[in-house]
């Protein structure tokens, strides 16, 4: 069930992945990031570490899909993923190229060996199918334009692969450099 | 200094750090991985778990710059791009889509809180080393065939980050489906 303080913590968790990664994404940390009270948790995540990460990557999912949607239904394809590109440097920026995305995190860093196997696989299948999701969007955007369809799946794939991965090494760097030449070079390539 | 041991231990370290991430490779876990004994760890790594991971990044920069630079050496930027995206497919089928990337780790999951701050600022530096050197290597074949610097480096910078970000996905889709749609797409755009 919804609420102000349960969609709080998925936020948190979401922003707390995206920076540290999923060992340091625990339920006492998200209730420090977040200042959520810690009474709550169980109430809220009755299966512990293991849903708020389920749903911290469903959230993560969403909250760039839906954006993503719109950028290409009302500026195109090549408008659009400037905008999107842009709103990635806000990110970096604005949290000292310390934030990130939450998927990847969950794709690189499978739950420890100490934990439930199943729980990793259950997270590594939800992030696949954000990939894949984003993926279909652009890849959506570009067949309305006129991209053959088998073309327009690998540049969605070519796309997402390649914000992600300069989203990483933009955060290594402390610099936008990255994400600039690879904006330019996205940009020439839909166009 | 060298040895058949500690060498196995870097090599391992960086494994494991592609496979579980930067908290799960620790002094105790490598050791397991690698079947080295356990004894000779304060010998070899005094710094402990630290200069363990500095050594494994700079090992997996090495290790990634070395061959590339000879493929796009001998076979040129576009054929040496592909035999390099074989090597990435080979190491995600080899390991059961288990192994990654230890440089991305290094990069999504910064050293934990608990710890050190300035050991994980000197393990994302070695990151970021490593990207830009790989980014270089690439960028110096583009120049070789008459590609402007400029337009250069981008499309060094993006094929990095197409790769980093490919072989993510694809170990999250437990699948190559990706990384076939990025070898494509970038050997258009480099031919």
């Amino acid at each position: 069930m919804s609420s102000p303080t349960r969609d709080k913590m998925i936020a948190g968790a979401a922003d707390l992945l995206s920076r540290r990664g999923v060992h340091a994404t625990s339920l006492r940390t998200v209730v420090q990031h977040t200042g959520t009270p810690r009474g709550s948790l169980g109430h809220h995540f009755p299966g512990g570490k293991q849903q708020l990460l389920e749903e911290a990557v469903r959230h993560a999912n969403e909250s760039v899909a839906v954006p993503l949607e719109t950028l290409m239904k009302e500026r195109g394809a090549v408008e659009g993923l400037q905008a999107f590109v842009g709103w990635w440097r806000r990110i970096l920026e604005s949290s000292g190229f310390e934030a990130g995305c939450p998927v990847l995190a969950v794709a690189v860093e499978p739950m420890a060996d100490e934990e439930d196997a199943a729980s990793g696989e259950q997270l590594r299948e939800l992030a696949h199918e954000a990939f894949e999701r984003w993926e279909a969007i652009l890849a959506a955007a570009l067949r309305r334009e006129g991209v053959a369809a088998s073309r327009a799946q690998r540049l969605g794939a070519l796309t997402v692969a390649a914000i992600e991965g300069t989203v990483a090494m933009c955060r290594a760097a402390r610099s936008t450099r990255a994400l600039d030449d690879v904006q330019l070079e996205l940009k020439a390539m839909l166009m």
